[in-house]
Formats: structure tokens, C-alpha cells, sequence
């Protein structure tokens, strides 16, 4: 047995355990955290992320990285721990430039500026939050200037999060899929819109809980090994071995809303909790490409659950939970699950103009990163894109740039993953026609499961085996291409308008 | 500034990390852990409880311990860090004589016990536990023997929970409540009994917790600064400073449960939320005094929760929430909830039963401690105490011996610390008459927070400044005695019964 592997196994169950520590503390701070209790929570989030880094930081630990590259070593790994080596050594020389008091104060800075950001988008109010968003946007620059000082930041970034991809690519595919979608917005606003007012009303938010369990149930979220909470945004978090929590919100008026955050975080979780368990305790169980993760909550949340023929099965049952959808039929459900039209909130948004609102935050990055716009401009700067690319205007900060949490906790880069999961989805709903036959078909039968077993299969087990492109060739044999996503929006919306 | 006062409070604060990352993990295994998850969370309590262990352990800190209680610096700290500077030198010296391996041992085995008590206790089967409870005793056994060789290892556990409190002294207080209140209970069965049949019926559990959430907010429970959540068995954990928790359970046919369990969690957690912040950081904000802490979850939910005068500002609020309650009079409802009658689960019992119950479990920590009976004995033992004391018979163990987690972590010697808070709370009630006047004026007055703001001043903001003979000395003026519960309880029944 090498030694050194068995002590670098060992070591790395160490760091796992403060990780854990913070994380459980961040999970707590998200959903249960009482206000006077704040301050002791995010204090120790510090202390717990300290340890973990001086852990990874370590010169020790450096040496037995090194140790276990060398080739006589690496050549005796297994493919998971050749990929661990590889990628926590590069970890390593990059965290090893970054001070500790300069990362502890990123991390204590990042769990307040969270807290900053809940308070200013209750308060509709920017001004509270932008001390916090100009210090995240600082730190985060001088952090990546800490750790590849030659590289562009918005690249690392961007890389950080899908590997292996970069602005231009990301660039290139959004102006393709801008260009075919500002046309079927067009078309789709120019035909009758449907009248949805059978769904106004109020509904119980303790009968919203039950729908979101029987859906989560239904896509193949296991109980076992997972949770749900409510916090202020919906979130996936892979706490440890064996336990996949997710979180939700709920509107009284709006059960859509929570109906498909619900289905969304179940799409990120089943992936999570699918993870082949040979890989416990390597890099390969930490899924870091967000592209292909959100491609799975995505593919769920719109491939999926925005099929009529996904509910066919559960409207009933949807009918019995929450009795007002017994008088509306599954017609009218499908056209509200599909309105198609401008709108502030991205997380409200349709799955068409959902790809507009995330080629405005790629434009906002860019700005912030490349071009340098003060912070104090960017919300103005929100409202202008708005209006340019959905022809509408927030008429405040919460409708607009204080909308959604990434920024606050310093997640820039993160944006771009959501409308890269939704190009892959394209792709990976065209293979799953051409292997298991029609998609429509499948959900009508309520054999849903069978496609969850194709995504455990084909993707979630691997964790992060494979990065993005590697899946795509793999699993669809092609390179990333926009066509296919726009196909499926152009056969699906020219039918249901009509055109 | 002294140099090593500085060091010490340094240090004590990382501590203080590492005990809430084990209390937050115990909080998660207990209310939300789903069942995958639970080794690596166990595992996680032990890695955190070891680090902990390792720093009061420490040569280093015994040294700092030495030198801050040498007269020329001891004399120089405040009050509060001269008890604990005492009570962790104490500890120093009791710890260091623990292994650390038989330590990590003692606190995972805890946890799993903890987890093959909830499993036995739900499918009735002492078989299931026993191993657990057998490996706990002896754990505890070895645990006490290395910290004190010399004493009594129950008498070790009865002054861990109650300082200053011994077998004897526990003895002569419960003889004389039993020979008061066998009678007593004897009278009551001789009486008419009340028609209890309106109560029947199913209570929604969503509406439940909405009770519970009024009534805590009622008695003072300050939600900024705390959380409900559900578990197996109600609790109450102050996690950090400004976060004191509360959790309850539910039943559908019995909402007087919820109702006195949350109102009892509020008392404890009132305690946590209100001591001094000055105390932060030094013992004194830890209250080990376990009587005097049950004695103010009792004061809540007894002395004031089951007086009909707590009811009558917010009885119509009752029937808001769960409509039922509309057509029951308060009359039968006070009855309801001081209906004395044999009852085989303790925490469902009234106040008088429940003082046997207490007694049953004190005989039979006596008899695992004292007698060293076997195990696999103690089911029939429980039983046949059970019979003795109330006349019933359980008939399968989790109406027995499984009902309670207490032995499953190893808290041996607490039980007593209820019937001890009970007998406390009859001199507290004496003493507020005496300074405020009639209990039943001011809770009928809605006035309930001027009680609240009494027991915050003269019990809570001390936190365990003194311990709880010295608080009774202070607060009443007397020494400890039963005879106050005693009329309590003879004065309250006799008018309820009649006789």
C-alpha cells in the first residue's frame, strides 16, 4: 500500500470535515439562522474556511502532492485519484499564493455581504447593498490576481465554473441564440395570448410544500438522502456523503413559482445524490462544471417539466394537493407554464426569455470585469440592457440588479452556466429521442424515471469525471452547439401560438 | 492587560468553534439528517468533539488554567472568569485522566446510540437498543471512574447535572413527595372524573404549529434570537450567542402535546436567551445547573401553562388557530390539561403522575448505577416500578423503558433534575405572590410578561453565576423543601376535584 496516498487520503478527510463544518454553517444561515444569531454563524464560517485553508495551503500537503505527481507515483493511481492529484495540486500552487488574512476576510466579508444583499432586495434598496457588491468585486479581483496573476480574471472565472470554456466560445453561442430568439419573441408576442386568469387566487403555502414533495418524489429526489428547507432563493447544496438538501420559496400567489424551483433544485440534486460512490473523498464527487450541472436542473425544471405531457400522470394528484387546480384544465396549465413574455424576475422567467436575461448578466460580467464600470453605475447599467434586450424597465433595484444572490456571496462567472445547461439540453434531448424513443411518449406513460436512469447512467454518475465537453461527445458524440436548443424552441412555441 | 487572561479568552473562543460545529451537527442529526446522511454527520461529531477535547486537554491550557489561579492573578479577574477559571481547572484535571481515544469512542458511540434508541423506541423493541444502552452504561461507568477513581460514580453524575446535589439529599425530597402525593393521587381517583369526549378528534398539524409559534411568542420567546424545528422528542439547544432553538413534535389527535411541550421548550430557551451578554465567552454563560434550568421549563408550562388563567387572554386565539377548540369551553380544556390519571409516557403526564414517573427513574438509576443490575433486566424492572408507583402495566417498552433519549446519550442522572426544577418552582410561585401579588390576577390580567421579567431577573441573566441552592437562598431566602409543591398540588387539586 503507498503511504503516501493513504496519508493524503487521510488528509484530505480533514479537510472535508471543516468543509462540512462551514457548509452545514452557510445551510443553517440560509434557512434557519435567527437574526440576533448572525454575527456567531458568520464568524464561524471564518474560523471553519481558515482551517480549511491552511490545510490546503500547507506545505506539507504540497509535498505529498508533489510526491504522488511524480510519475512513478501517479502512474499506480486510479483515474479518479490521477484527477484529484492533478486538480487539487493546481488548487494548491494557486491557494498557496493568496495571504490567509486576505482569504478569511474574503470568506467573512462573502457571508455578510449575503445577509447585506437579503436586507436590500426586502428594502428595494441598492444603496445598502453597494459597499458590499464593490467589496466582493474588489476582493474577487485581487483574489484571482493573488492566484494567476498573467490571466485575465473574467476568464478564470468563467473557467472556474466550466472548465475549459472562456468568452469568446460563450459569446459566440449567445449571439447565435440571441439572433434566433429576438425573432420568436417577436412572433410570439404578435400572436393571441392566452387568458390565464383561471389560475389568479390564493394558495396554501403548506399545500405548495405537499406539491413540491410529491414532484421531487416523482422526478426520483431520494428522501433517503436529502432534505428541503425555505430560504430567501432556491438553492441545491450536496452537504455531505448521502445528503442532498434543497431549498425553496413560496408565494401565496404563485405556486408555478415554487412548483418549478422545486423541480429545478430536484434536477441539480439527482445529480448530486447519484454520484457513483466508488469516488467518496475525491475530487471526482465535487462537481464544479455549473454548466453541465445546471444543464441537469434545467433539463428538469423546462425539457421535462414543461412538457404538457409530464403532467399528464400527476395532474390529478396536482388537483388533490391543491384543490383550485381541479377547475383548470391541463390546457390551460400547460399555456401558463409556457407564457411566453417579458418579465423582470429571472427566476419567474419562461424558458424563452429566461436565455435573454442571462446573455444581460454575461453583458453586466463583462462590464464589470473587462471594462471596469463603477459599481455605483451598474444598476442603471441593469435597467438599460433591460430595456434593450426585453424592451422593458425595472422600475426598482429589486425587479432589477438586487434580484438575485450570486453577486453578494462573489459568484461572478456563475450566470453564463445556466444558458450553457440549457444549449446542452438541446443536445442531450435529441440523443435521448434517438435512444429511447419520443420524449412526449415517455412522460405520457408516466415512465419518467426511465430518463432519470439515462441521466444517472450517462452523466450523474461520473461527477466530474469528464468535464462539459467531454460529456457532450461522449453522451451526444458531437461538439456544443447552439441549433439544436433553438430547434426545440421554435418546434414547441409555433405550436403553442400558433404560428 | 494581562497577557494570559488575553490568551485564554483566545483560546476558549476556539473552543467555543468547535463545540458549536458539534452542536449545530447534533441540532442537523436530530431535525432534518435524512437517514443516508447520518454516518458521515456521526463521524463529523466525533472529529469535532476530539478537537475540542484535545484543547482542554492541552498542556498549554492547563498551564494557563495554573497560572490565572494563582492568588496574585486569581484576584485580579472579575467574578465571572474567577468561576471559570475554577470550574475549567476543575475540569482540566478531570478531562486530562481521559484517554483521548476512549473519548472519540464514548461520543460517536453516543450518537449511534442515540440513532438505535429513535429506531428501537419506533418499532418497540428493547432488543434493538440494548447493546447500545449496555455499551452506554459501561462507557459512562469507565468514563466517571477515570475522571474521579475515588467517587461514587452516580453521585459524580447527580453533581455534573445539580451542583452541590447528592443521592441522600434527592432521596429524603422524593420520599417526602411520595408520601404526599400517593394519597393525593389516591383522592383524585376516588373523585368524580371529568367527560372529556369534546377533545376528541384530529388536529391539523400545520395549525398546531401555528399555536405553538403564538404561544411561544405569548410567554416571551424572542424569535429574533431563536427557532423552532421538529424532532423525535422535544428539546431545546442554545446553539450560539443570539441563537437559543427550540424543537417539538406532533400529534394529530393530541394537540395538548405540542401545545405543553412548546410552552415548556419556551421556558428553558427564555433561560438561554436572557442571560447576561456580559457573561459571553466565560462559564457563566453555560448553565449546567439542570435543575434550575427544568425548574424554569416547568414554572412555563405548569405553574403557569396549566393555570386557567393563562388561558383566558388568548383562549379565543386558541380557537382562531384550530377552529376546534371554538366549541370546547375553557372550563372542560382546563380540565383537559390537568386531568390526573395514571399514564404510562412521562412527557404526556400531569404534574402530579409526572413526580412518579421521576421517582421510577431515579430508583432506576440507582439501580443501574448503585446495584449494577444487568441490562437486559431493566425492562422488567421499569415495569414492575411502573406498577408499583402508578398501578399500571406497560405493555410493550416503548411505553416503558425506550420512551426516554436521555439514557441513549449517556445523560444518566438527569432525570432527577425535573422533579428537583418542580420542587423549586413551588418556592419560586410562593415567592412571586409574595412580590407581585396573585399569580391568577396577573396571568388573568394578560400581564404573563411581567412574570417573565421577574424570572429574567432574578433567575436568567445570572446564567450559573450561582448554582441552585445558592439561588434559592437568594431569591427565597430559605433552603431548599418540597413542602411549597406540596400545597401547591393539594390546594389546586382539591378545588379542580372537589373534595
Amino acid at each position: 500500500m503507498n503511504q503516501t496516498l493513504e496519508k493524503f487520503k487521510e488528509y484530505l478527510k480533514e479537510v472535508r470535515q471543516y468543509d462540512l463544518a462551514s457548509t452545514l454553517l452557510t445551510w443553517d444561515l440560509q434557512t434557519m439562522t435567527p437574526p440576533k444569531g448572525l454575527e456567531s454563524k458568520m464568524d464561524a464560517i471564518g474560523f471553519f474556511s481558515t482551517k480549511s485553508f491552511r490545510l490546503l495551503t500547507a506545505a506539507e500537503y504540497g509535498a505529498m502532492l508533489e510526491e504522488l505527481s511524480a510519475p512513478e507515483q501517479f502512474n499506480e493511481l486510479d483515474t479518479a485519484m490521477q484527477i484529484t492529484v492533478k486538480r487539487y495540486l493546481r488548487e494548491y500552487r494557486r491557494f498557496k499564493r493568496v495571504p490567509e488574512d486576505f482569504y478569511t476576510e474574503m470568506v467573512t466579508t462573502s457571508a455578510r455581504s449575503e445577509k447585506a444583499w437579503e436586507k436590500a432586495r426586502e428594502e428595494k434598496d441598492f444603496s445598502l447593498f453597494l459597499p458590499y457588491l464593490d467589496k466582493m468585486i474588489s476582493l474577487k479581483k485581487q483574489y484571482i490576481n493573488y492566484m494567476e496573476p498573467d490571466e485575465d480574471p473574467y476568464e478564470v472565472l468563467l473557467d472556474t465554473y466550466e472548465e475549459g470554456m472562456d468568452s469568446v466560445t460563450i459569446e459566440k453561442l449567445f449571439t447565435e441564440l440571441k439572433e434566433g430568439l429576438v425573432p420568436l419573441l417577436a412572433k410570439i408576442q404578435a400572436s393571441p395570448q392566452p387568458d390565464l386568469s383561471a389560475l389568479a387566487g390564493s394558495y396554501d403555502i403548506d399545500a405548495q410544500k405537499k406539491v413540491q414533495n410529491m414532484l421531487l418524489d416523482y422526478i426520483g429526489f431520494d428522501f433517503e438522502a436529502g432534505a428541503v428547507a425555505q430560504s430567501a432563493h432556491p438553492f441545491t447544496m450536496d452537504l455531505c456523503p448521502g445528503d442532498t438538501r434543497v431549498t425553496n420559496h413560496y408565494y401565496e400567489t404563485q405556486p408555478i413559482s415554487s412548483i418549478f424551483s422545486a423541480i429545478h433544485e430536484g434536477g441539480h440534486a439527482i445529480f448530486g445524490q447519484n454520484i457513483d460512490p466508488v469516488y467518496e473523498g475525491t475530487a471526482v464527487e465535487q462537481v464544479n462544471l455549473m454548466g453541465l450541472h445546471e444543464s441537469q436542473s434545467r433539463f428538469y425544471e423546462n425539457i421535462l417539466g414543461r412538457n404538457k405531457n409530464f403532467w399528464v400522470p400527476i395532474y390529478a394528484k396536482l388537483g388533490e394537493l391543491l384543490p383550485q387546480f381541479q377547475t383548470i384544465p391541463l390546457d390551460v396549465f400547460y399555456r401558463a407554464i409556457n407564457d411566453v413574455h417579458p418579465s423582470f424576475i429571472r427566476t419567474e422567467a419562461d424558458e424563452v426569455t429566461y436565455c435573454l436575461h442571462i446573455i444581460l448578466r454575461f453583458e453586466m460580467e463583462k462590464a464589470i470585469f473587462k471594462d471596469h464600470v463603477p459599481t455605483e453605475k451598474l444598476p442603471a447599467l441593469w435597467n438599460d440592457k433591460m430595456e434593450e434586450l426585453l424592451g422593458i424597465r425595472p422600475s426598482n433595484d429589486a425587479e432589477g440588479i438586487l434580484q438575485d444572490m450570486h453577486w453578494s456571496d462573489g459568484s461572478f462567472g456563475y450566470f453564463p452556466s445556466y444558458l450553457l445547461g440549457n444549449i446542452y439540453d438541446g443536445m442531450f434531448l435529441e440523443q435521448i429521442e434517438k435512444e429511447l424513443g419520443s420524449l412526449d411518449t415517455i412522460l405520457a406513460e408516466g415512465r419518467i424515471r426511465e430518463i432519470t436512469a439515462w441521466l444517472n447512467e450517462k452523466i450523474h454518475k461520473h461527477g466530474s469525471l469528464y468535464n462539459s465537453r467531454e460529456v457532450l461527445q461522449r453522451v451526444c458524440g458531437r461538439e456544443i452547439s447552439a441549433k439544436p436548443l433553438l430547434d426545440y424552441f421554435n418546434k414547441k412555441y409555433s405550436e403553442i401560438y400558433g404560428f
